[in-house]
């Protein structure tokens, strides 16, 4: 415990021993073949730690033969899985309250598109948020990040949407922005104020096509002049956006700078997966009704095709993502938790991996991949996190498992031990 | 942190305040109607816990007035929801070492059929546990142990049948009473000699009825002889014990004072629901292949439908037990994690909540109940545990949520925040 305390309190050096595996995940954003067949393994492996960076990984001996290991600190991890932190490409981290007697209605047989037009639903979330004060939001933000590093994530993304008129919006991306500063999670923002159309616009005749223009000539700029998003997001689903519309407001994105991702054919096929990678979108998420043509598609462009099965899971939706045919044709698989209120509460990411490996028959290796490095590609992050190379952040999760595959196969439990953000420990178990 | 210190060195009565919720699950083991649709929920109550046993519980005012509270210990929860501690009815506790190179092999294709008939499955898990030394064999579990009651669980129970000889499974149950006796967890012991037929018996002409022979002329009577277990079970299935095996088994364990547990219906149907029923047993578990019939004994009857549904998952298999089907009959449903490192390796009774509710349709009530009263009931442990009422053990657990809905709806995340076992703490969040 005191070792722990110094490390936290002082250290710029730490050299991690005592790792039964480390999971390099060497390699950029990987199709089948390279990094989602292997991980990286080094057994008996250290790590050297440095000014927030790695500064060595490989053999024990090696990395103990560095002339900067010896005056490091030592954290010796017991036989434990050193692997990269997690990245979470696919957060809703800002919202007012939990969803949970929505949930029992749905249990009790209700649909979730019936409880979104009984008023429930995302709309639930937005009035519950623009009555929310800053401060509360921020408050319970924090609680999540700091659950976000206890199962091993150092890297989210996070999109707004649950505000959908101009001051909410920015309230949100704001404290994207605050939040970012004040670390310890590195936050990627992203605009999702076409999320879903907002009930003050529902009852107009042209009220789509007015909120649209809000978004496009007001929203994005003043979103884009003031840095507050990187990415441009568009819900393109049957009740929300259809593909002209999604096609509009991910152009007026780019036009300001904004690099667009998509909500794609989640609860039925809408061709938005064949238009976010003609928009060279950065990722394409959920992805349960895409055809074989899709999937060729995605195979052919760089596009990373985010899963999402934690949606399925908590909404008891039997169809997941056909994840399998997705690898084997060469497309670059992500994982995510989609937190939010509404269908997928959760901040776990080994939660995933088991839904990844037991319901879409991932492997524990393309299911690793897929939620660290090629995450980290999907928001462009690729060269700062995702893998444990020389030079990239030293960002790391250590497992209390002796074997990576016990990560996800001990479902519903957290074995993160240990997580640690540009060198500084954020999470310990005690 | 200094007042939890005070409780767990000095106190012998606790006044729990500050409570959102106090799920009571008053009443005995329920059907549909009563505690299954009200899970006896008290807001802003307390609750005075002495000498190990509930001395109150009620509205707060009532309960501070007690004559005893003045002098008790405060626990305030902060606004947290108060339950019985979890009873998990079906584990196999005291195993050598995880499967996740069989899990890895599952999710590449092979059915669990096709592991066991290459000599994986249980019978890899007993080549290890009669390898390991006793004293491995109890560390491993004092380990799982902390984790039971990490995520809120307070009584187990805990089958034999990785032994399948004499020696073996004498080292299982001597463990399971020696864990009783050093506590923190009551234990429940279970004899399950008829797991599956040993391999020095597969290659003989009269194999099965030799180790029948076995087990029913010695290991039963040397089980019983030292109060080894209260309960006898057998895994009825093709590959394991068919129906009139499994009923000479049963039927020899009665004769020596052990009562019955049933594994029934899981991959097949055999028959071993309506049989157990016939035997009077305490529990029928699995019925993922139950029909119409088997689901009318069981609401007849008083055996408790113990399903368990973190082994559909973990296995890949798209059907679950008729959950709803049952409780709409009137039978007794109970869930249990079915912890084992071939087909449930998970100690979280949160996560089979979270199943139960979105993939079987149980709601947070029916689910709770199942999980606590119902399942004390089927280890003949209702008068002592299970529910919050004066007299009982002072077993609970403390969530941090606000709502007990929260509970299974925030899936693979552990909300647990405190577990008091006979009236002591025993694991506490800081």
């Amino acid at each position: 415990m005191v070792i722990l305390h110094n490390i936290r309190a002082l250290s710029t050096s730490i050299l991690i021993t005592g790792t039964s595996q480390i999971l390099t995940l060497r390699g950029a954003a990987s199709r089948r073949g390279d990094a989602l067949r292997d991980v990286g393994i080094i057994k008996d492996g250290a790590l050297l730690l440095r000014d927030g960076l790695i500064a060595a990984v490989g053999r024990r001996e090696k990395v103990e033969a560095h002339p900067l290991a010896r005056e490091a600190e030592q954290l010796n991890v017991c036989g434990r899985v050193v692997l990269p932190g997690f990245v979470d490409s696919h957060t809703h981290l800002i919202h007012a309250a939990s969803r949970s007697e929505e949930y029992e209605l749905r249990i009790s047989g209700a649909s979730y598109e019936e409880i979104a037009q009984r008023g429930g639903g995302i709309l639930n979330s937005v009035a519950k948020l623009r009555a929310a004060t800053a401060d509360t939001l921020k408050q319970r933000a924090q609680t999540a990040l700091q659950q976000f590093a206890a199962y091993g994530t150092t890297t989210i993304e996070a999109k707004s949407g649950y505000g959908l008129d101009l001051t909410s919006e920015l309230k949100i991306l704001r404290l994207h922005k605050e939040l970012a500063a004040e670390r310890p999670l590195d936050i990627v923002s992203t605009f999702l104020g076409a999320h879903l159309i907002p009930a003050e616009f529902r009852n107009r005749p042209s009220g789509a096509k007015d909120y649209i223009a809000l978004l496009t000539d007001t929203l994005i700029p003043e979103v884009a002049a003031n840095k507050l998003a990187e990415y441009c997001d568009v819900f393109c689903e049957r009740g929300a956006f259809n593909l002209a519309q999604s096609r509009e407001i991910l152009e007026a994105g780019k036009r300001n700078g904004l690099k667009p991702r998509m909500h794609a054919e989640q609860l039925s096929r809408t061709g938005a997966t064949q238009l976010a990678i003609k928009l060279g979108a950065a990722s394409c998420d959920h992805l349960e009704k895409i055809n074989r043509a899709d999937i060729r598609a995605l195979a052919k462009s760089t596009t990373v095709a985010t899963l999402l099965p934690g949606c399925d899971f908590h909404l008891g939706l039997s169809q997941y993502a056909p994840a399998r045919a997705l690898i084997d044709a060469g497309a670059i698989v992500g994982l995510a938790t989609d937190y939010n209120p509404g269908t997928s509460p959760t901040v776990s990411m080994p939660m995933i991996l088991s839904l990844a490996c037991t319901q879409l028959r991932m492997t524990p290796a393309d299911a690793i991949a897929a939620a660290t490095i090629n995450a980290a590609y999907s928001l462009g992050r690729h060269k700062l996190v995702g893998s444990l190379q020389v030079g990239k952040l030293a960002d790391l999760a250590i497992f209390d498992v002796a074997d990576y595959r016990e990560i996800p196969y001990y479902f519903g439990m957290n074995a993160c031990h240990t997580t640690i953000k540009r060198g500084k420990i954020i999470y310990s178990r005690n």
